[in-house]
C-alpha cells in the first residue's frame, strides 16, 4: 500500500459525508415478517404480522439510521384490498414517518400460477395476471407515481415441457400492456433470475432477457438487478456498468449469497463485490444514476429481523462510503497506463480503509445515534415488539405475508 | 460408432434381463404428498395426505413397475407416535403389498432446531435431537432392522457466527451414540449436502465429511449419496467409485438438478450422468455393492405425483439397463491401451442403444404392464384418488407432511 | 414411454433424411493442429503443421462424412501473409474439395495485446487491432464474402485495474469501424465468453453484451454462441431461442464442457443439451435460422485429431437427427395443455431413439462410408499422415499455429 | 458495529505483532518466471529465467518483507540435474539469504504423461513417474528434509475412457512407495484439484480423495490445500477446519480466483475468505497447526513479477493480522449463545479494521522498509533486472521453466 493510499487525504471525510448525504436505501415490508426455506420457517417473537407493524419497524429503522425513508410494498400481502388499502397506507406513512416505496405485484403464489403467470399457456390465466399488474400500476399511481417492480417466477422444470419461444411472446404482450398503463412519472422495473422456483428454465433468466423485454415494453421500463440472481462467478458490477451505459438500470435488490439465491444480508459473504458495484455507479456519468432505486431484499431466517435490517443499512452505508473514498482521478490515470498493481492498491486501499469512524461522525452530525445497532439493542424497541407480538407469532402459520 | 457397438450382441437382452432382475428402487412416502418451494406449494387433487394413502400409492407404483417394493418412511410425518405406529405400518405393508424401507428422522423442522440439531450449541437441544435419532433406531428395529437414513440441515448462514470445529465434535458424539444403539443388522446412512437450508456452512457438506463421521461412528455407518447434493461440476460417479473402493457406500437418493438441489425427477436433466453412476457400480467388485440402497428422493412440485413416480422408476430401469449393456471386457482393454475414441464409443454406444423395447420385454416376461405410464393413465387409479382426495387437498395447508 | 413415442412412426426416416440433407458443419483448421493446456501440449505424430495439411485433413473428414464441406480459417496461423495467401487457399480448396469458411482474426497472441486489443487503453494498439480486423474483412471478401468471426480475449484480471466503461466505448468504436468495411454479403459474428484468459472481467462476457455490441455495430453483425462459453448451469438453449426471436443468431462454435471452457468434443459430456439446442432451432421460424453457421471449435489435446473430428461430425449429425424426430405438432399441444410428463416423454422419446441405423442408411444413400470412423481407421489415412508428418511433430514447439 | 469492536483494544497491536512474528510464507521459484494461459504467454523484461535469478528475486522479496525466507523448488525446471544441482542450490541459499523450500516434482509436462503419470495404465510409465518422485525425495533429503509437495495432473477428458477405479489403486501404490522412501523428518504433501488440465475426471479431485490417499500412504503424508482448487461455492475454511481436526493439514498454496483455477494474487478477489481461513487456523488447537507450510502459488500473467510477489506477501500479512484481531473469547461466547449479529460484528469487525498502520509499525520495529511496495519501486531493483534480463526475455520461448 502506498503511503498516499486512498482515504487518508484531507478530503476523505467530506467525500464520505457527501456520499452518505445522497444515499438512501429502501427496506422491504416483507423483511420484517417471518420467512423461511422450503424446509420450514422459524418464527421470531417480534416479527411483524400486519402492515402497521411493518411500518412501525421500518420507521424505527429509519429513526436509527436516517437512511431508509421508504418501504417497498408487496401487493398481495400488504394491500389485500388493492387500491382500497391506500388510505390506510397514507395514514401509516404519516404515523411512522416513512413513505411507501416500490409496488411489488405477486404472480407466483396463487394455485393458478402453477405453470406460469403472464407466460402461462392459458390465455385466461395470463389475462388474470395482467389484471394484477394493472392493479399494481393503479396502486402505484394512488401512492404517488411509485415504481412497479416486477419479479416473475415463471419458467419450467423439465426440458421440452414448455415452449420457451411462445412464452417470450406472451411476456412481451403482457409487459407492453402494463407499460401502456403507467402514469407519466411511473416506471416499471423488470427483474431477472436464473433459477428458483423454476429449475430448468426461467422466463426472464438474465439481464439480456430483462433488457430486451424492457426495451420492447417502452421507455419507462428499466432493469432491476438483484445481487443474488446470478450464476456462480458472474461479474455483477460489469452488468451494472453495461446497464448504466445503456441508460437502462432502474434499481437494485441487495442481498448476499454464497451458493444460490441465498438472500443473506447484504455484504455478509462478499463485501468486496458490493464495494465494486458502488464504485461503478460512482464513476458513471449515466443519466440513469440519479434514478437508481436502492432496495434491500433479504430473507432473515435466522438473524433477528430488526437487527438484520439495521445492520444491513449500516453495511450498505459503510460500503458506499468506502467506494466514495476511491481517488477516481488517480485511478483513471493508472488504469490508462495499465499500472495494474498501483491501480489495484488505489482501488482497494479505499476498501481497506476503516470508514466506521467517519460514518459515525456523519451520524452524529445528523443527530442520529452514533451506533444504531447498539441503540437498537438498548432502546427497548425489540423487547417491546417481542412482548406485544409474541403471542401472535407463536401461533403463526407458514405464510410469507 | 463401430458396427460391433455395445448392445447389439446376442447377449444384450440377457444382460438387460439379469440387470433388471436385480434392480429395486425404493420410493419415498413424501414423494406422494404435496410439496413446493419457499415461494409456495401447488396442491394436487390426488396427493396423499395420510400414511395409508402413501402406501396405497406406493403399492400402485410397484404393481405397475414391479421394481419398487418398499417405501422410505419419514418419522415425523409418517410415524407421529413413533414406535406406536409400527402396528399400523405392518397392516399397511400387508394391505398394499409394499414393505417399509429406510427410516428417515427429521431434525430440521421443529422451532428448536433453528440453530442446529445434533450440532446445536445447546446441550439440551442436542440431547433432544439424539433422542429422536434413538427413537428412529428403535422404529427401524421394530420394522425389521431397517436402515436409519440421516440427513441434517445443520449449519450456519453467516461467517463467524458458529464454531465449525465444535460442531464437528458434537456431530461425532451424537452419531457415535446413535451407532451404538443400532441393531446387529441395522445400518446408519450419513448423507451430505453442500448447502440449503444453511447458506454459509453445512455441517456435513461433502462426502469427505460424511465419510469421516461414518468411520468415527462405527462399521455400520455408511455414506449416502444424494445426486442433487453436490456443487456445480462435481464428478459424482468418481465419488461413487471412491466410496465403493473404501467399502463405505450405503445407498443413493436419486433425483436430478440443473442448478442447486432442484429435486427434479431422476435422469431428467443429465441422464448420461446417471448412466455413468450405474456403470461404476456395475464394474465394481466392492463388497459394498450388494448393500447399496437405491432410493428415489424427489420433490414433484409440478409433475403429477403418480406419473412422476412411475416415470422415475421406469427411467431408473432404463438407465440401469443401458449401463448393463456396456461391454466391460472390451472397454477394459481399450481403457488399458488408452484408445480414447474407441473406448468412448463402446461406453456411450450402450447409452445410445434404445433399451425401451428390451425393458418392455422384461416387463411382459414378468406379467407386468408393458407400458406402466400408459397403464397408469388408463387404469383409473389417478381419477380415483383425484376424486377421493380432492376435497382434502383443496384445503391443504403448507406442511410437507 | 407411450407406444406412439416419437421416432417410431413411418415418417421417421424421411424426417431424419431431410434433416441430414440440410445439415452442414464447418471444421476449424486449428482442430487438426497440436494443442494443449497451459500445463503443456502433447504432440501427435499426424497433427497438421501447414495450411495444406489442414486442408488435406478437412478434405478427408468431408470425404468420410459428406457433412463438413468447409474449413474455418485463422488469419494469424493460416494466412501469415494476409490477402496474399488467398491464391494458395483457392488452390487448396480445389485440390482437397473443401471450401474456406469463416475468417477468424487473432487479437490475443501478440505481446502488445497483453492488456487488450480493441479494448486496450492505448489508442495506438487499438488502431493496430482494428487494422487486423479490417484485413480480415478484406480476406473474407477475397475468399467470397465470408463471415468474419470475432472472439476477443480482452478483459482484466484484477478489480479496479481497468475501466470497464471506457472499454465498452472502445469496443463499440472498433466494431463499428469493422462493420462499415463489410462487403454487402459479409457478416460479422460477435462471440462472447465469461472468462479465460481474462480472470476478473471479460469485455464481451455474455450474450447480452455481444448482442448490444452487434446491434450498435450494424445489421450485418450477429451473435455467435460457443457452447463452452457460459457460466455453470446456464440454459444455453434458452439463449438460442432468444437470439432467434431477435433475429440475431449468427452461428455456433460447438464443443462440450464439464467445468470451464474445456473444449471437449461436442456432445461428449452433455449430449442432451445439444439435442435441446437443435430442437430450438428446428421449431423456430426465425429468418435467422437459414443463416446459422454451424462450426466445430474444439481442442483435441488427447484424442487423435482425425478421429476426434470425424467422431464430432457424426455426433452432431446424430443429435441433429434425434432432434428432427421430435413430433413437433404433438409436443406443441402437450405444452399448451401443460401435460408435463407426456410432453417430456414425446420430447425425450426422440432423444432415446437410436438413430444410428437411420444415419447409416442416409450415408449409404449418399454413397458415403456407412461407418465413417471405421472407414477412417481402415482407410490408411492416419497411418499415412503419422508417417509423413511424424518427424516434424516430434520437434514441434509449443505454438498453436 | 459495537463500540468495543475488535481491534480497538489495548492489546490489538501486541496481538498483531505476535501474529506477524510467527508468520512466514514461502514464495515459488516459478512465480518469478514468465507464465501465461493456453492462449499465449506475455513476457516481462525482468522475469527470471535461471535458478540464480529466481533466488535473487526471492532474496529481494524477503529483504523487503522479512516474511518470505524460503523458495519452493520445481524439480524439472530448477534442478534439471536432480540431486546434482544441490550444491549450486546451497550456494544460492547462502548468496541470497533465502532457503530452499518444498520440493515440487513435475509429472505433467513430459509427452509420456499424456494419459497420466502414476495413474497411467502403462506400468512402465508409472514406474518412470515413481522414479521421479523418489528422486524428489532424495533431493529433499539432500536439501535438509524438505517437504515433497505432490500435485498430479492425472485424470481423463472423456467419460468411459479410463478406469477410475484402477487408477485409484495405482495411485495408492505409487504414493505408498514414495512415502516409504521419506526421511524421518520429511513429509509428503498431497494436493487435490477438481479439474484442469483434466476435464472429465481428475484422479485426486477433492480433499476427501487426497486425505484417503495420504492416510493409505502413511503418517508423514498430509493434505495440501490450494485455495484455487475447489468447485464454485466451496467453503474452503470448513475443509481447513476438518483437516486440522483430523491432524491432516500439511500446508497451503495460496492464490485467488473468481472462476476456475485462475491463479490470481492471493486476496485479490475474495479477501474475506482468506481472512476466514486464517481465523480457523488461529482458533485451532490441532497439533497440525505448527506444521502448516504457507506457500504462494500464483501465475502472474499480467502483473509485474516482483510487484505481485511483494504485494502478495503484504496482503497475506495484513489478512493474517486482521484474523489475529478477532476477540476469540468474546466470539466463542456469542457463538455459544447463537447471538448471530453480535458474533458476526465481532468477527468481521476485525476484518474491517485497517491493520496497515499496525503492520507498518511491525516492519519498522524489525528494521524493514515500512512500505515494501514503495521501497521496491524506488530501490532500483526492478530497473536493474529489466535491464539485465530484458534481452533474454525478448527472445523467450514459451516454456514455463
Amino acid at each position: 500500500m502506498g503511503k498516499g493510499s486512498s482515504g487518508s487525504g484531507a478530503g476523505a471525510t467530506e467525500r464520505v459525508f457527501a456520499a452518505l448525504d445522497g444515499f438512501r436505501i429502501e427496506v422491504p415490508s416483507w423483511g420484517f415478517a417471518n420467512t423461511g426455506t422450503r424446509f420450514g420457517k422459524f418464527s421470531q417473537a417480534g416479527a411483524a404480522t400486519s402492515l402497521e407493524e411493518k411500518f412501525e419497524d421500518a420507521g424505527q429503522v429509519n429513526k436509527l439510521t436516517g437512511a431508509s425513508p421508504s418501504v417497498a410494498l408487496h401487493v398481495l400481502w400488504d394491500l389485500p384490498n388493492g387500491k382500497g388499502d391506500v388510505p390506510e397506507l397514507k395514514r401509516l406513512e404519516k404515523k411512522y414517518g416513512v413513505k411507501s416505496g416500490a409496488v411489488n405485484p405477486n404472480l407466483f403464489q396463487a394455485q393458478e400460477y402453477k405453470y406460469g403467470s403472464i407466460a402461462n399457456p392459458s390465455a385466461e390465466i395470463r389475462k388474470h395476471a395482467v389484471a394484477h399488474l394493472l392493479d399494481s400500476v393503479e396502486i402505484g399511481k394512488a401512492l404517488g407515481n411509485k415504481d412497479v417492480s416486477i419479479w416473475l417466477a415463471d419458467g419450467s422444470n423439465y426440458p421440452g415441457t414448455q415452449s420457451m419461444l411462445k412464452r417470450i411472446e406472451w411476456l412481451e404482450e403482457a409487459l407492453g400492456e402494463t407499460h401502456a398503463a403507467l402514469g407519466p412519472k411511473q416506471r416499471m422495473l423488470v427483474e431477472y433470475k436464473p433459477f428458483e422456483p423454476a429449475f430448468y428454465h426461467t422466463d426472464i433468466a438474465d439481464w439480456g432477457m430483462a433488457l430486451n423485454l424492457a426495451r420492447k415494453a417502452g421507455p419507462k421500463a428499466k432493469v432491476l438487478v438483484d445481487t443474488g440472481h446470478h450464476l456462480p462467478g458472474c461479474n455483477i458490477e460489469q452488468i451494472v456498468t453495461w446497464l448504466l451505459h445503456l441508460n437502462a438500470l432502474g434499481g437494485f435488490h441487495f442481498n448476499d449469497r454464497k451458493f444460490a439465491d441465498d438472500d443473506l444480508t447484504l455484504g455478509s459473504i462478499d463485501p468486496y463485490q458490493l464495494f465494486r458495484i458502488f464504485h461503478e455507479i460512482l464513476v458513471s456519468d449515466s443519466p440513469a444514476v440519479k434514478g437508481i432505486a436502492y432496495m434491500i431484499d433479504q430473507s432473515h431466517n435466522l438473524k433477528g429481523k430488526m437487527e438484520a435490517m439495521v445492520q444491513s443499512v449500516m453495511t450498505a452505508q459503510e460500503l458506499f462510503a468506502k467506494a466514495a473514498l476511491v481517488d477516481q482521478a488517480k485511478l483513471a490515470k493508472l488504469q490508462q497506463s495499465c499500472s495494474l498493481v498501483d491501480a489495484e492498491e488505489v482501488f482497494r486501499g479505499a476498501f481497506w480503509t476503516d470508514v466506521r469512524p467517519m460514518v459515525k461522525e456523519w451520524r452524529e452530525a445528523h443527530k442520529l445515534p452514533s451506533e444504531p445497532l447498539e441503540a437498537l439493542k438498548k432502546g427497548g424497541y425489540m423487547e417491546k415488539i417481542n412482548k406485544e407480538r409474541g403471542a401472535k407469532n407463536a401461533n403463526s402459520g407458514s405464510s410469507y405475508a
